[in-house]
């Protein structure tokens, strides 16, 4: 299709490389490990955070906004906390820069020194907690559930656009609560909000469970998380959601009057879906074509191009384009019409394509004498020819069926690659071969996931959500285990 | 009224502080400098940042994401820039923590030493022309218009919520341009977007002008501001758009092919609004009883109050109240119905009116009998019986009213605190009783500019656009002057 994109075949991790930058969706900075997200691959995320967004507010949480910076002692506070985030840490020590004394330029003013320094958030329970301590007093206050919107660091060695960089946006929720039950069910409500987002606006199918927990946030005593698989066979965590306990009200020291008059610590949780969804979307949809994107959050859902020749039949096409633009809109559906005369039709049709826009109508001469209008759909690549009038109606059913089919093909291929292995050969050859995600038997101990992770490089993804109870052996030690779990190798 | 804030006219400045925090909107953190917004106050963000956001859409911006870091290298690049932003950075020296080798706590590693320092950004030009230069070619790549909502952070020293914090939330814009006309066009379009938003959304009166030359915006050629003035007589600098030449290009390298087939150097703009507005908006309406919002941006337009003894005469109410809360709904108007019983009408009135909300209704058995609501409009604290019927239709003008009042209230405070003054002494006076912005005579120099500022305070606000032709004296100096500008003194 002339854009010379590498085929999911050939190289996977460099098609994903290459279809990210020639989608327009982001691209490497002159910052180690930071991405320019551009506005192609913005305006998907700005959906996804108004999607989330809706969902959150109508669920009782309300945003607001925390320091980016982080005081040293404040992550030290909770002692698993900092042991997790302290070795990627960017480090704010000084607040100053001067000219060089010998004139070789600027460079830090070593007088202006930080007495303590800060820690550009990882993650931002520590100064949220602090905050809380201000705002409850008493069971009246409770409970409390914020999110923000921001951007955090983490100083990864390895990165990669979207899925792993050392800035990355993202939503974290917090919330603090006068019960233990109702923590585990906000972390739990939380859970289905993700899994309903994923599923029914990104169009990822997921699997809902819990992380083992060598695989727990740093400071959680229950992390829940979604699961997606790409079609190289490996998952992908797509969000995670913290029952914390009260290992923060306690490192915080955040107590309330409880309604029968006690004392108590808070209890609490913490969840966060980032820009690593983009790559979750990208690499669930996506063909040796470009961008396959959900019609729910594609910027364009539908693009329109004319072909002609000259100014005179352009202008007659632009007229037919016009009433079909404005009934389009009037349905709430997005619209480009691309009548720019510096490229030509097949060049444009390529670059839809690359940017997985949804529909996209042709018309020329011959459609102009028929009444038409070229449909091709970017999931099957099919065409057809559909009467122009009443078009926007065709098109709006034909952007729920495409949203509806690439789910059922996604789930489809999610489904197919779920192995049941009962032996540790059987685990091997087929993580090996088909990969995806191999449901065994495992003894429930951090040694036996270890010692699998290091042989085979698959980490338990999870503990299935409310698993079913079938007794069965491990496979690497024999020994017994209540039921199944899933394991995969990962993004 | 038992919200024990202190007056304006007591103590401004504290009534502010006081204000703030009362009303909810923000505190300071436990990190020097940086606020934390809290849901009430980033609740009327968002509602600016939404009016923002389509206004800048509406005019073919697109929104992109930068990183948040900017390698010290960068920052040098344009001289007059670096000079400007290198005295209030955060400087990120290293990557890593650890235990301290003595068993004390945690530690920077000094072994993890960035080979550059990198600067939290305090502005973003440097590394988004840095990318610019990868994304412009051609005159075909331009106009390049971007937008990014971010936060930004600038070691001030002194610091006050929204006013002038360490890190601030705020929207820049950056675009590219072929033509001066172009970009200069571009910079002038932003500052009308600024002022009709400033008007029209948070009903603030502004005045449109440019700076001096030593007001400018570091690296800018021309920079465009709106000015508003605050109860107290000060002027506060509420947005700004700069035209930056090719500057920046220059810096970085940004050349394009133009249409005539040479190469030139690309044309540059950027501007932005803050978190500033939010100071802005609370001391241009609010008054001694707390916070007045303009419906357009009030988070809760209608509050309803229930006056009540026990559950059956609640309930009744609740009936009343539910089809007028619809009605007021299906209008687009927020509404909350505040039926708690752990607090009297008194207390929950009181509440209502530090927090700003612009109508409340209140009903309560007398009301139930003759099938009326009490509305009390925020702005005047003025109370009718409005009958139950309709009352939807009655409201919705009230909070046009409202919108359209305080406006109103706040554009003849700052006309008729406008004074033309000729001489330095009559300057000094109006300056110390009346306070507002004195329209003098200047002589163009920095060094009289300089002078009055040390010996008054005052600082030149803008020189108005389109400056009425009107030659005086400066009052400094006698000299020649072709129009009058606006000094004032200023947040």
């Amino acid at each position: 299709m002339g854009k010379n994109l590498t085929k999911r075949g050939e190289d996977y991790s460099k098609w994903y490389n290459e279809l990210v930058v020639k989608a327009d969706l982001a691209e490497n900075s002159g910052v180690r490990g930071c991405m320019v997200i551009k506005p192609y691959g913005f305006a998907i995320w700005e959906k996804m955070q108004a999607g989330l967004d809706k969902m959150f507010k109508e669920t009782g949480h309300q945003n607001a906004y925390f320091p980016i910076f982080i005081p040293k002692s404040y992550l030290s506070k909770e002692a698993s906390h900092v042991e997790g985030f302290a070795k990627e840490c960017a480090v704010v020590t000084h607040y100053r820069l001067k000219n060089a004394e010998d004139g070789s330029g600027i460079v830090v003013d070593e007088t202006a020194k930080l007495e303590e320094e800060l820690i550009v958030r990882p993650t931002s329970e520590t100064i949220i907690w602090d905050t809380f301590r201000k705002w409850i007093q008493s069971y009246r206050d409770l409970p409390l559930k914020i999110n923000q919107w921001a951007n955090v660091v983490r100083w990864e060695m390895r990165t990669r656009l979207f899925l792993r960089t050392a800035e990355f946006l993202w939503q974290e929720g917090h919330t603090a609560h006068a019960t233990k039950e109702e923590a585990i069910e906000e972390a739990e409500t939380i859970l289905r909000i993700y899994a309903e987002f994923a599923e029914a606006h990104m169009a990822v199918p997921v699997i809902k469970g819990t992380k083992t927990s060598s695989e727990r946030f740093a400071g959680a005593l229950e992390t829940y998380c979604i699961e997606a698989l790409m079609q190289d066979g490996k998952a992908l965590q797509a969000g995670t959601s913290h029952f914390l306990g009260q290992n923060f009200a306690r490192a915080f020291d955040v107590q309330f009057d409880t309604r029968e008059g006690d004392r108590d610590y808070v209890w609490a949780t913490s969840w966060g879906v980032s820009t690593r969804l983009m790559g979750a979307l990208i690499m669930t949809h996506s063909d040796d074509n470009g961008l396959v994107l959900p019609p729910r959050l594609a910027p364009i859902e539908v693009v329109i191009v004319p072909i002609y020749r000259g100014e005179e039949q352009l202008e007659a096409i632009s007229e037919k384009v016009r009433p079909v633009m404005d009934a389009l809109r009037s349905k709430g559906i997005s619209v480009k019409y691309d009548d720019r005369d510096t490229h030509k039709p097949g060049f444009k049709f390529n670059e839809y394509e690359l940017k997985g826009v949804p529909v996209r109508l042709a018309i020329g001469p011959r459609d102009m004498e028929n009444g038409t209008f070229e449909v091709a759909r970017r999931d099957t690549l099919e065409k057809e020819l559909v009467p122009a009038a009443g078009i926007e109606d065709h098109i709006a059913g034909l952007l729920e069926e495409i949203q509806e089919n690439i789910y059922r093909k996604a789930a489809d291929f999610r489904d197919s690659h779920i192995t049941e292995v009962d032996t540790y050969e059987d685990f091997k050859r087929v993580l090996e071969t088909k990969g995806g995600f191999l449901s065994a038997h495992w003894d429930g101990t951090d040694e036996t996931e270890e010692r699998i992770k290091e042989e085979t490089k698959a980490t338990i993804r999870c503990i299935p959500l409310n698993p079913v109870e079938d007794p069965g052996k491990c496979i690497l030690t024999g020994k017994p285990s209540p039921y199944r779990v899933l394991f995969a190798k990962a993004y």
